[in-house]
């Protein structure tokens, strides 16, 4: 086998990984916790299918890529709760070590665009960003309004907490913020958050 | 909020359950059994970086969604062992069905575009389908193959047996399928596949 397919196997292999990175959100149902791989298979379905909700004209096809590899990195660095305060402060430098280390598992030009586009959703300056960000905010929530906010429940979250993160759904896309705005207000009404 | 978007965030849901329906292959590492739903989030990555080894000219955004939806219809179908006759035998109807059902919760062009899309798939006529079922039938076998055959020698198949199945992955792949064929002819030697 050659040098090039070689790495881009080892690649394929490594990322069978990201199955065993869980995360805090349970599946509907009140299921178990969800891990890495099955959030961005949703989220990119979800993307394809809500995309003409975007704000901004998008390239779909980029949006889906990066919801599909934007949690990849985690294989090593963990998953970082959205409302753990101390993780948030070292995930930066966990995610770029990782980065690193496996995305150079593939060929060079493979390797630079991977990372590329992990750097581009990281920054949430393009439309693409933003959008599998809206995807990367809403599919959780959808899940946990649908198990009646049990994962907020279950770590004590605050509609501030909530709000201080989809205040960035917005950006993607206004129209599924007021799905999300409607959630949250329902679960407050309900005590499953915090006011 | 308006009955289309309803419909889109319903199916959204719905489809959370794809995550629930196992496979008997195994994770790397001799892990737990794999889930559609992580199985198809694989499929999508590799296609997108083994493109250029289609046979011929792919859209690979097609590829990638019919990978991530192909295996939707098994929330209510089941998943149907590529080495079990019984199953084989009522796994179109079976399908059928779940594939009615489960598209109908989408507004009716959507519906109408996932169920095109599956049935692209499963009709392997297209060169995006054929590279597809390259992945459909190579993703496994690396994981299966990276856990020395445990997946073979649990359910005692024979090399004739992957090859029938194996031998369409050429149609999708000549230099995947290249690799394939290695594998196989090392698991025989190992003595992982009766012969």
């Amino acid at each position: 086998m050659d040098e090039r397919l070689e790495k881009q196997l080892s690649f394929a292999l490594e990322i069978d990984k990201e199955k065993n990175v869980f995360r805090q959100t349970h599946l509907s149902g009140n299921g178990r916790n969800e891990n890495d791989a099955e959030h961005a298979w949703h989220m990119a379905i979800m993307a394809y299918l809500l995309r003409e909700y975007s704000n901004e004209e998008i390239d779909i096809t980029r949006v889906m890529l990066m919801c599909l590899i934007h949690d990849i990195v985690e294989i090593d660095a963990g998953d970082t709760y959205a409302y753990d305060e101390e993780s948030l402060k070292t995930q930066k430098e966990r995610e770029d070590k990782a980065k690193e280390r496996i995305f150079s598992i593939l060929p060079e030009e493979q390797k630079r665009e991977l990372i590329a586009l992990f750097d581009e959703f990281e920054a949430y300056e393009t439309p693409e960003s933003r959008f599998a960000h809206t995807m990367d905010n809403l599919q959780p929530l959808l899940l946990n309004d649908s198990n009646n906010g049990g994962d907020w429940r279950a770590h004590n979250v605050s509609a501030k907490q909530v709000y201080s993160r989809q205040n960035k759904t917005r950006l993607g896309s206004e129209k599924l913020f007021e799905v999300v705005d409607g959630i949250i207000k329902e679960n407050i009404r309900k005590k499953n958050l915090r006011e």
